[in-house]
């Protein structure tokens, strides 16, 4: 019997988890100090009140004879794929037929399974720092070859250097890579990505026969007009694109588990629709999204909803600017948190980010979330989320201030 | 770019996908006609009002800023977790910690993705007929070698006949394989292994450092009491299983989703703890369950949610009586439906079992699930399952009836 072995590969534990575990050991030997979380992105404000009602609407429909739903539709129901549809796309002027909408419990799922479809001799490219799911999935899968503890990089990605000197924006590379993932707004950097930057991407992809899989998880949180919000708002990006789109930062759906993915039919490669690829991983590895949360993510596009989801947002963005503002009075280096709910912070005097990290946590009892985690080019940063609340951001905010004027 | 070319050898589309395109087309062509559906293994009962009421709690709490739950732990909430180690397993002499249980959104994903953590070399055996999830997943995964449209089988797969013969429960092999589907009560012949059965296997994968995946959905079905409910009621089988458990059919989630699997500490193989690699699986790759559906899963181990549950399967297994007798009276063979939701009827005069399935579908307008579906050994053979309504089921088994007697 043979493990897979790519697993044992993997260098510790997977970095929410580490997180998690140094801030529970801190919190069990301290259980006095009021520790403020600002570090795994995980959202703190209530669902939306049509989302609350519609969801306890579908509660009573299963719970009655004549209105009991079974299995769901693989893709999703029609009333959210169209919902989809219709605002997320056809509103931003992209038309896609729900045919090309799948309907999950998570990005971080479709992220990391999408792998299934692609052969493991593939190219991949990521950007470094780097959300950890694409690189330790394909790590999983046998994409990333060895992993070398000495540079804490696997030898066969591409990484691409997200740094200072190139606005956290990656370059096209100058190598063939064959799968590419593209992160915008970009967790960690919270950096967005012009069109004009997507657009080259677009044509290395279509030249080069690659596929982007592109992550678009923070795309509410926008705000500068310029900023595409999709990337099929670019030509010929139906012909090399996967999107994944999340309920979680949007609606809060962090604890109610709903996201989906974009495959359009033009993405075909060798003859084969990944499309078709796609629904056949689903339909046999996957059974669908729970209804009463189908319908709590459709009401998100109801009038009421979309309000009540953008008070919500706005209350990020404005912890946002409390981060922002905050931690460059503190001295640090900032970007990030205009287009995204994410600050990224330099950390002070060359400091190590895991030590800056610990100190946080230690001495200011705010946690945060270490760059190196996210990669060698996270080293020296470390990610604050704006996710919290409003007292609590500004509270972990003066702590820190106080901490760093010591 | 390459494709995984694994996907590219699977013949046809999904079983239930197909089944679901030929009664869609009739359904089109004769919208006059009513159907009634003992097919997909679907359930029509509502959710308990114990689940209703405890999700109706849930998704208040989730509405509220003090209540309001966001990512869930990745194995599963304590509430959920310790009322399945207590009633589930402890109930029937099996100590399990909560470590050792992952709630997920459904059997069908667990059994898929276990296999990620599984070398692609690894030899797989399977019944045959079997539920094709087993099967088409370690076909995508490269475990199934090439299939062959003539033998209808896959060449690296071990098929282990469940026929009449040995009593639909298959004989442990002579050759040496390493990982072995088992279900029982079995989907899709109803068979249910006695003790002795199940001691043979888990010997079996004891001696020759096998892993047995044992599916357990249907556990809630069986009514003798000499039959086993899960595989660690056998002495060995913490060194060698892994169990898998739904919500689906015992408490009707197929459309709310919730499910667990089982890995215990004890299972290692090469030093290496299968929990903790299904650990960093589930951490990398999935980002736990609903709150909200937790809520209503752990609802069914409350008193009146179990009398509620225990209410939803005498009704399905009325049906089930109803669905035996009835087509004996109709001259079929028939076994299963005694500890299991699932009748096997074998068809008539050895017509093929897509051809007694278009039959039914389009004379008798009820949809069943051919045999060959399951693989070759289910030729000859259509499942019926129970989970319709009590009229719907009394009607189809009349229609058949009276099909089969002109």
């Amino acid at each position: 019997m043979k493990l897979n072995e790519n697993f044992l590969k993997l260098p510790g534990s997977y970095l929410f988890a580490e997180i998690d575990r140094r801030v529970s050991a801190y919190a069990a030997a301290h259980p006095d100090k009021k520790l403020i979380r600002l570090g795994i992105g995980d959202v703190t404000r209530p669902l939306a009140p049509a989302v609350v009602e519609a969801m306890h609407r579908a509660v009573d429909e299963m719970g009655k004879e004549e209105t009991f739903r079974g299995y769901p539709p693989y893709r999703g129901y029609d009333f959210l794929v169209n919902a989809i549809a219709e605002q997320d796309y056809r509103a931003r002027g992209v038309e896609l037929t729900a045919e090309e909408i799948f309907v999950s419990d998570g990005a971080k799922s479709d992220c990391g399974n999408i792998g299934d479809i692609f052969g493991t001799d593939n190219v991949v490219a990521v950007c470094d720092p780097v959300y950890p799911v694409y690189v330790d999935t394909n790590a999983m899968a046998g994409r990333a070859g060895e992993y070398d503890p000495k540079t804490e990089q696997w030898g066969r990605l591409v990484y691409m250097p997200c740094v200072k000197e190139n606005d956290f924006i990656p370059k096209v590379p100058k190598e063939k890579v064959d799968l590419i993932y593209l992160c915008f707004p970009n967790n960690p950097t919270g950096a967005a990505a012009t069109r004009e930057q997507l657009k080259a991407w677009v044509d290395y992809a279509n030249a080069n026969d690659a596929v982007i899989l592109y992550d678009s998880a923070y795309e509410a949180f926008i705000t500068q007009p310029e900023i595409p919000h999709t990337i099929y708002e670019i030509e010929g990006a139906k012909r090399c694109a996967i999107e994944f789109r999340s309920f979680s930062k949007t609606a809060g759906f962090t604890g109610v588990r709903c996201a989906y993915t974009v495959i359009p039919k033009e993405l075909v490669r060798n003859g084969v629709s990944l499309n078709e690829m796609w629904y056949r991983r689903q339909s046999t590895k996957f059974n669908g999204v729970s209804y009463v949360v189908q319908r709590g993510a459709a009401a998100i596009y109801t009038p009421e909803g979309r309000r009540q989801v953008e008070e919500t947002i706005a209350f990020y963005r404005s912890n946002a600017q409390v981060i922002l503002s905050g931690l460059s009075r503190a001295g640090l280096e900032v970007c990030g948190g205009v287009n995204s709910p994410y600050v990224w912070a330099r950390t002070p005097d060359g400091m190590g980010s895991w030590d800056f990290f610990d100190r946080l946590l230690t001495e200011a009892n705010v946690v945060t979330t270490p760059g190196a985690g996210f990669g060698p080019s996270g080293e020296g940063y470390i990610r604050v989320t704006s996710f919290g609340g409003a007292d609590a951001t500004r509270e972990a905010v003066e702590r820190i201030v106080a901490l760093l004027k010591r």
